[in-house]
């Protein structure tokens, strides 16, 4: 099975075991909505990149992790649409949570978006329930306080901000979480994972500023220009586009350089080349700035 | 050292584990306005109560047990009082966090808490980790879908609900939790511990429903008759008073009698007939019940 598929059924599964007769209807419904159809799952793609680089022992373990990762930023995706921050009338190509099911369903949903990544990771430990303490307190800080992506959101509240704090929490976090637990989930010390994904998190962040610039709204399913009217970080209006680019390239660059040694290396320095010209196309940034300087 | 001094204790080492310089300021005083000063702190109680009645042998895995459902259990309040549905200004005698902290703190606060409650459970499974699988996936289905907590709080998004449906999962899927959990982390099968909790969960919640109608707000702690405003299921408007403060007792008798035989069951069957005399106050009621008649 291919990673993605791998993926979309294992979050079909996952999403399933929430569903019952009996469970109040449009909170499954609005729980549905914000994971399907997803969007490129990175996350995902990246711990089980991880997961397979240190020989995938457990799939059923790393499959589970995952899921979890990807269903944690659903959750975070459903809750920043909602009108107390983004307020965002589309994601993903078509109506945010909030938008298709109301306020209410959306805060809901994005709750037990939370709750079950980690009942999905309870469940899928009882082959090494010994993997699973480390595992889960690694996810759920990476999310949680003090620098999770909960508390990268809530800088957002707070009168002045660092823009590195702010999005190492807010992205970076939970791509680090994807590869150490992608590691972790294999029975390999997560440690030396981290960096890889740090800085992987901070190029996806950058790429999503820039994108927020230079995007279409039809291809990337939801609106841009936000980060200005929200008076929001970003390094596009930090550093100018031209200069967000260039440092997207260094941030790709380190995170290659960041890769441990292991069997899987080269495959992964491999996809993460794939994915950053994907995020980031080369051809169409330049046309950008091009027609933007004329 | 006393249960509650011990919940008061433990629960203050979780939310420090959730702080740190470089975590937002205002979310860390909007996650403790959430938790401290509590309320009567049941839940966690009821938790500890029955752990000490299965022997506790891992006092560190039942006190987060008891932790990480009274984390969830504030994380519900701050999202229930959000505006979307209860708008409630104030919660347990002082501002509720939305009103203390704007929609966007309670939001994250909420989303903060139930992770922490996650976390702080797979920390503290270090010496049995064997244990955290199947007590996690059971304190996430308590607050999951399709039947826990937050799926209770959805039938209110819904044009029809069964009333013991929706108390069930809204409030007494936390209370089973709490039983079960007690056992769970003391290595006993949580089975036989269901009912004590399913009964207890709905015998609160028929006293909640009998406090809105006769409770005075300054010893609650919040706003009364909320139910008649918001158009809510209760027990106290589907039966009467009256008719509400029979099934209550009916209700802790049940309870009582589904105490499963131990060593402790002596000790919890008293410790339940005192906390139900102090929820639903016989001379009160019947002093309210005479005033009403008149």
């Amino acid at each position: 099975m291919k990673p993605l598929t791998r993926i979309e059924h294992f979050l079909a599964e996952a999403i399933s075991q929430g569903e019952a007769p009996g469970c109040p209807p449009k909170l499954m419904g609005a729980v549905r909505h914000a994971v399907f159809p997803g969007g490129a799952r990175v996350r995902p793609q990246l711990c089980l990149a991880v997961a397979a680089a240190c020989g995938d022992d457990d799939p059923e373990l790393s499959n589970a992790t995952a899921c979890a990762i990807e269903l944690l930023h659903c959750a975070s995706l459903v809750h920043d649409d909602m009108p107390c921050f983004d307020n965002a009338a589309t994601r993903r190509g078509r109506a945010s949570v909030h938008f298709a099911y109301g306020e209410s369903l959306a805060l809901l949903a994005g709750d037990a978006l939370i709750i079950l990544a980690f009942q999905t990771l309870a469940v899928a430990a009882t082959h090494s329930p010994q993997r699973l303490p480390a595992l889960l307190a690694m996810v759920a800080s990476s999310v949680g306080m003090p620098y999770g992506a909960v508390a990268g959101q809530a800088w957002e509240c707070e009168p002045r901000i660092n823009l590195r704090d702010y999005q190492r929490a807010k992205t970076g976090a939970l791509f680090a979480a994807a590869t150490m637990g992608g590691a972790q989930a294999a029975g390999v010390d997560p440690t030396p994972w981290r960096d890889f994904g740090d800085w992987l998190g901070e190029a996806y962040q950058a790429a999503d500023d820039i994108r927020d610039v230079v995007g279409d709204p039809r291809v990337l399913g939801k609106p841009v220009g936000r980060d200005v009217a929200l008076v929001r970080p970003s390094a596009a209006t930090e550093l100018g586009l031209e200069g967000a680019v260039a440092y997207f390239d260094q941030l790709v660059s380190r995170a290659i350089e960041a890769v441990p040694e292991c069997s899987g290396a080269e495959a992964l320095r491999t996809l993460i080349r794939d994915q950053s010209e994907r995020l980031v196309p080369k051809a169409s940034t330049a046309e950008f700035l091009r027609t933007a300087a004329v």
